[in-house]
């Protein structure tokens, strides 16, 4: 199938390029991840956040062990088609493998970076396996 | 001097972190673009965004052709210290080298991305040089 939205993405050397997810209604950024030709395609299928993950080097559906799945609202792409920018609803209200909403969490302050927003719920409770999906 | 701050940042192989610009108030997406401790130490200096340019290779004071800087509001780091986040009062309304609010203008629908957003101002008359600012 000719997928030419895909072809005009500016995909780096690694075929990846970074994707910026914001809470819909609050517009509040919530993570940073990576994206490939794959991941794009399957997050549009599924209409849901899928992810790549450079650690482990395959797609991350966004909330497959948390159940915190992102649903996918709108989609955009920049100026130099080299930035993807995801519009979701957060299923939970949490984003963060630390339990908060947001991964954006440490603010500077004073020449350090101090919390600056609660854990929700503690990340033991949300991940029932030792693994915790805190790359990306 | 010591900057535990920027220590604690987990710059890539590049010496690198990438960086989500938010207009403070609206929240709205602007631009997103790179850092290496030069530039995100000079940014906390100067009270305003300024990147590196991996095309130019050298540090880019937002606005320094457009005019159009973005004066910092807030810094914020994620969970896994490698991507930084911008509260900006974007001057002029402008991020966009083509004129528009945001770089972020290209809107999925239907299978193609659609330009979403309106040209504010000519990029011609924003960009006295023939050098548009389109690189990061």
């Amino acid at each position: 199938m000719s997928t030419p939205w895909l072809e005009q993405i500016n995909w780096n050397v690694e075929g990846l390029v970074p994707v910026i997810t914001q809470e819909a209604k609050s517009l509040k950024v919530l993570t940073h991840a990576w994206l490939n030709r794959d991941a794009l395609e399957a997050s549009v299928a599924e209409n849901r956040a899928i992810y790549w993950s450079r650690s482990r080097q395959k797609l991350w559906r966004k909330g497959e062990e948390s159940g915190y799945i992102q649903k996918m609202v709108d989609i955009y792409l920049d100026c130099d088609s080299d930035t993807v920018c995801f519009k979701v609803e957060q299923t939970g209200g949490i984003a963060c493998h630390t339990g908060r909403e947001s991964c954006f969490y440490l603010k500077f302050a004073n020449g350090s970076w101090i919390e600056a927003e609660p854990v929700l719920r503690d990340p033991d409770e949300i991940y029932s396996s030792a693994e915790k999906s805190i790359d990306e």
